[in-house]
């Protein structure tokens, strides 16, 4: 066992290097939908690899058909120490409307805003290279002290992650033996709040349907035959009001199958976070939560599965008024999944709710539009309880399990091709301004980011 | 009272002058809606007055800011035979596409096709030049045999009918008192089939309405607010899904209230016609009457109420998919009205009913597209049972006493602005192709129509 505060004493000490070389990794124009920037994502692999390599990591840049992945190896203290794969990206996003920076967003730079908060200005200081960083930083510091890391560590760093990941899947396949460990870390989320640490242990799951009911062989006129040929905008409106019962909980038979509960002390956690449907949805002028009855917002879409209409359109939809019975109407519907939903079950379930409510002269056409499962670490995981504690010391306050309302597909990968369970710990803030002008990264939240890793590196080791 | 076999002999004998005063009037290009025909339109309306004054009308152009009206009278045989106004439009529907006539649409000739069936070709000979051509003819028959009119006759020719009749209402108040009559005759609808004359008695009214739903103050993003923003489709489907019951009954608060069972003789008499859901709506791809449960398609399409949604939209429409929960949903709404329902209380009971469903957070604006009330002619009107009488002679078959889906608006201005209920008589066929292509009257329709006119006329008088 390896001692942990001269880990993050040397955490400390280091700050200013560790601040210069992320600094470094920033000024790479690492934009991976720009095809000019191609050679400058290489670099930034190169410039990992360069990185990894100086602290004891065996790194290699892996070509990919797009822009090149990251890999590298560090053995832990001991044979049997348990092994993590760390993933994180060095793509960043576009940076225009370039006018809108106040900095040059490939310049980094400290700002001191004056209000006791300092921050690391530039694209990509927060989404991911900050973050990622603060994951090599706390092994260097860990390095430094003590020669060797207490843990087995794998590093998985993409190039493609702001462009949808497209070499990711097949990488992923190719080198499952090489890549697989007992748990994923995942450096690529928030705080809850500046003071309040976050784990991410729910992320919902989704499935998505589009709906076309074709009713008339043509748009009929409404006067010759309204009241008697099918309006398949009336079958389709009572097809999805059908969907939700006054409770608001979505009727398809086996639609809550794999659905649980949140733990008592878990939703007791939550209400402590003074979310309420009032400042939450009065954010974008709402106020009452809609959907299941008796539930709290914070529940409601970070651990409880939905039906939402995403679009719809029939019928004449222009300026003035058409008296036109239309031949088609259509949909669409998705529904995101919590817990052990089978997306394969709900889209099964909700295409023959639709089939039975179509009348016999009418059809229906269905187009699938992707599933994923929901990922849900258990909440009883050691893996989460150690990462909870080791946090909650770092920031002096009880660090926070929270859900996500939509995926993250890159962790579903790890379940579904590697087996592995994520634990999705992050530092950014929601003020940050990911993918927009002026992205700035707390140099608090790099300072005890690193700190913090070096907390769940020594924790999960035990 | 004056004898009607001899006029009906005359018109027998005159119907090859009668067909060459028709080709005159369909020579004449009076398309509307052509601003390079405002000449012609003109020229049509001097001819007709023309041939009015030969027979004795006091006939004149009356202008208006479109094109110009013809306004004749006539006195009848005594000072208090009862007052008719006949209306029959002079203006035709354009030709295009032109490349797809077979005879040139102004000059009309007489086809025979050789299965027994004589039809005249040309744009207007059906719509509506034909048919006011069978009214002047008889009078002229009648006036040819006795020296006067056992009516006396009012005749109105507009225009604009074909497109919007603009200076109709205005013409129609300025000169109420000159125009007022006992009862309106129309004649621009058509047979039930090529043996069975109809007269139309119920026109359906109409009440238009948008109906525009707002949720959050922008689209949001259905994994960070599904299951906790209020989702304006939702609204919309259930608002819309909800005007209707089991029974396909319109669930409104009162908006029975002025709708009356049709006789039982009269529904019969519809039941006799052999139209059925299948061959119905057959033709057009479908088989199974919509709307409520118990009733014919007929009584559905001629006497009862509807509400039909006839456009809907909302949220993300295009290719794909996008998780997106939209701020606005909307729909266009319109009610089919029968008997003595009030367009006004439609609309009020409508907007309450939406009002209600609107959550706190939500608000609903709502768009007036138009409003008119059914027309309804008492089925034991004296009127009715005369022309019926009449028509049933002429023809040797029953006529049928139908109703209409849609609206005629000069129907409804008569009935509001003159207090006069109209009599809806009329020749055509539906394989008349009426504003298309290769326009076609029967022969047999002018010359019975002539003489069913004949027939109408005397009867009237008594």
């Amino acid at each position: 066992m390896t001692e942990l505060s001269p880990v993050l004493q040397r955490a400390d000490q280091n700050i200013q290097k560790s601040l210069e070389r992320l600094f470094q990794l920033v000024r790479i124009k690492s934009i991976s939908t720009d095809p000019t920037c191609k050679d400058d994502c290489r670099q930034a692999a190169e410039w990992l690899v360069t990185t990894l390599s100086e602290i004891g990591f065996d790194a290699s840049v892996r070509d990919t058909p797009g822009h090149p992945m990251v890999v590298a190896h560090h053995e832990g203290a001991t044979p049997d120490a348990p092994h993590v794969l760390f993933y994180g990206h060095y793509d960043v996003q576009p940076v225009d409307p370039i006018e809108l920076w106040e900095n040059d967003p490939f310049s980094p730079a400290l700002k001191d805003l004056g209000d006791g908060r300092k921050v690391i200005t530039g694209r990509g200081t927060s989404d991911d290279k900050g973050q990622l960083m603060t994951f090599v930083e706390a092994c260097r510091a860990y390095k430094e002290v003590h020669g060797t890391l207490p843990l087995r560590v794998t590093i998985l760093f993409e190039g493609e992650e702001e462009s949808g990941s497209p070499s990711l899947k097949p990488f992923l396949k190719e080198n499952a033996d090489e890549l697989r460990a007992s748990c994923a870390l995942v450096c690529d989320t928030s705080m809850w709040d500046t003071d309040t640490p976050a784990i991410a242990a729910a992320l919902r799951g989704l499935v998505g349907e589009e709906v076309i009911i074709t009713a008339a062989d043509r748009d009929l006129h409404s006067g010759l035959f309204g009241g008697a040929a099918a309006n398949p905008i009336h079958i389709l409106a009572e097809i999805l009001a059908g969907l939700r019962d006054e409770t608001g909980r979505i009727t398809l038979p086996g639609f809550y199958d794999g659905v649980e509960e949140t733990p008592e002390n878990i939703k007791a956690s939550w209400d402590q976070l003074g979310r309420n449907a009032e400042n939450f949805l009065g954010e974008v002028g709402l106020s009452v939560a809609a959907g299941e009855k008796g539930r709290s917002v914070l529940e409601l879409i970070w651990a409880r599965p939905t039906c939402e209409v995403n679009g719809i359109w029939g019928g004449y939809t222009g300026e003035g008024f058409k008296t036109v019975i239309a031949a088609k109407a259509s949909a669409k519907v998705s529904f995101r999944l919590v817990g052990q939903q089978d997306p394969a079950k709900v889209r099964e379930s909700f295409r023959a709710y639709v089939q039975a409510k179509i009348p016999d002269d009418c059809s229906v056409e269905f187009k699938e539009h992707g599933g994923s499962p929901a990922i849900q670490l258990s909440y009883d995981s050691p893996v989460l309880s150690k990462a909870k504690n080791a946090l909650s010391e770092e920031w002096t306050k009880p660090a926070v399990v929270v859900g996500m309302g939509g995926s993250i597909p890159i962790v579903g990968d790890f379940q579904t091709l590697l087996g592995m369970d994520s634990l999705l710990v992050g530092f950014g803030l929601v003020d940050d301004r990911i993918h927009s002008p002026n992205e700035k990264y707390e140099l608090k939240s790099f300072h005890q980011g690193i700190r913090s890793w070096a907390r769940i590196i020594a924790a999960l080791a035990n």
